[in-house]
């Protein structure tokens, strides 16, 4: 591979030319950068980004901290950083966390000894003690889907509770007695968010709260299925139910299904977050959509503003959770 | 942010010490190494890894190219690469080609400015030339989902063709005698492999090949409902379809549920792919299984072992496609 100096000697200019040359600097001759790109294409040099990096000290990178990206929830998420990184002729470095303490701190490590100085970060398992002492160091971080204290301008959340209040009141308005809610068994604040709203909106109607209709599982489908056959088993008189994302909604509907429960006729369900496996259940599902995209840039602009003063800081946002009707929801008589 | 200069000073060692210290270089007494780590730990100290990318002329990440995280076949691939990063203390930075030839070609041009000397990538609108011309010139590139000739060793990849051969022959064996074929709109050589092997074993059970039981559309929920829509519009005696993948598929089943014709009780389908979405779908998909999780930790390793003499190149593997029985097919009488 050619190096700095082959496209020095062949420009007939010297090192420090061909680098102001690559880092955009205003005090280069016409004929310096005209020869210096001509050497640069003969030899199909590949300036390196790692020494540009540190000449600017500021990568071209955003970093973004998620998950598990075959969650489509951080894969949409992912993919809007990405469009944003991409706007502005930046690419992505991303971090898998997987919901541990560890792995989360190490995603964001590694990403800070890459220079990256603006990160997106979905960190869940680390403590607000910890995320405040990042977010004191690295003034590009923006927190996604978590509020910590004395930061609330640079952390992008979603009124959780209030979707599933929305959901709940939505089955109340049609004639359900009964209403279920099936939760995450992981430990974090999104949960205590659902539940809390689907409890408020039974208080709210004068419904009792049923301990039995309430049980947790692994946020997915398999979690969904086997949450639906434990609350078939504790009730007879349910005819409907809430999940804490679509994905449970999805293995609910499944276990419904091969149990000849008829959804909607019989059974009614509200999913969460409107991912686009709502729309290819049958029926489709009826959700609150948790607007992960536009969350997700509006994170990744703010990010960028906070380290290049060239870049304004996009106008505040209150984002809010909406349902979105389909067809998973019917008036029991 | 600390630099290496508080480093050497608080551990009254050189900067060229710490440097080695930091570079796991073996000439550095034990009292130099504990006194530099200690000073390290004290300080919060990070090191640039920008810097140590330059001095080693590698960086400790994979560059992976994929066409759109947010398809689940994608998302399977980074995080499988990510498993085999994670298990050498490595971390990915990704690009996304999103089919075109242009930020393909970008995106594998980032990655190797970043001094990524391991790539896997899945390009499907380069050219076999410029691909070659790549390979050429970075040896630590492998390619995923695809063939190029001169380079078989470091291209991982499946028979399409047998794939689509096995689907058709089950609906076959199960007594249907028009079969469709739903395929992809995308030019892409997968396309024109999966449908060869649907009319290859039409050929070889003397079935005619009809027109316009053989529909194209996007690679999508969306593209396979449709596709689905047309099928219907076109054939009064179709009683099976392949689909170019699970999500044409889902697509498919919708559009027949919604027209009130059973599955599999009056209509059988298959998928291609074998993504999560198949066993969410009711029925259950039958399908033919892409191991795309294993064929990118193959990938990832083969990748790495090509740059670094320390890592073993992983046993050759062929891989094949298998077919996945669940419930969407049914004997026809």
């Amino acid at each position: 591979m050619s190096t700095i100096h082959d496209v020095a000697e062949l420009a007939k200019v010297s090192v420090a030319t061909v680098s102001r040359v690559l880092n955009h600097h205003p005090s280069v001759s016409q004929k310096a950068r005209l020869a210096v790109q001509d050497a640069i294409s003969q030899l199909n040099y590949q300036p390196n980004a790692n020494a540009q990096a540190l000449a600017v000290q500021n990568t071209d990178t955003i970093g973004v901290v998620v998950t598990d990206v075959t969650d489509a929830f951080f894969a949409i998420l992912v993919k809007a950083v990405d469009k944003v990184a991409e706007k502005h002729h930046k690419t992505i470095l991303i971090g898998i966390g997987y919901h541990h303490a560890e792995k989360e701190r190490e995603a964001i490590n590694t990403l800070l000894r890459k220079r990256c100085s603006c990160l997106v970060v979905h960190s869940k398992a680390l403590s607000d003690e910890e995320l405040t002492d990042y977010l004191n160091n690295v003034k590009g971080m923006v927190i996604i889907n978590r509020v910590i204290k004395g930061y609330e301008n640079r952390c992008i959340s979603l009124d959780n509770q209030k979707g599933t209040y929305l959901a709940t009141e939505m089955l109340i308005r049609h004639g359900h007695k009964k209403i279920a809610y099936i939760g995450s068994n992981h430990a974090i604040f999104d949960e205590v968010e659902r539940r809390n709203g689907y409890l408020e909106a039974l208080k709210t109607h004068h419904y009792p709260i049923v301990e039995h209709a309430i049980t947790h599982n692994s946020p997915d489908f398999e979690g969904g299925e086997q949450a639906m056959i434990d609350l078939l088993s504790y009730n007879k008189d349910l005819t409907a139910v809430i999940a804490y994302n679509d994905s449970m909604a999805a293995g609910a509907i499944s276990v419904l299904n091969e149990n000849n429960i008829k959804v909607p006729n019989q059974f009614s369900i509200i999913g969460f977050d409107d991912m686009p496996i709502a729309r290819y259940l049958i029926p489709k599902l009826t959700t609150i959509r948790y607007p992960i995209d536009l969350m997700a840039t509006y994170a990744a602009n703010l990010a960028l503003s906070l380290v290049d003063q060239k870049i304004d800081p996009p106008p505040a946002i209150q984002f809010n959770p909406t349902l979105v009707r389909r067809f998973s929801v019917e008036t029991i008589s």
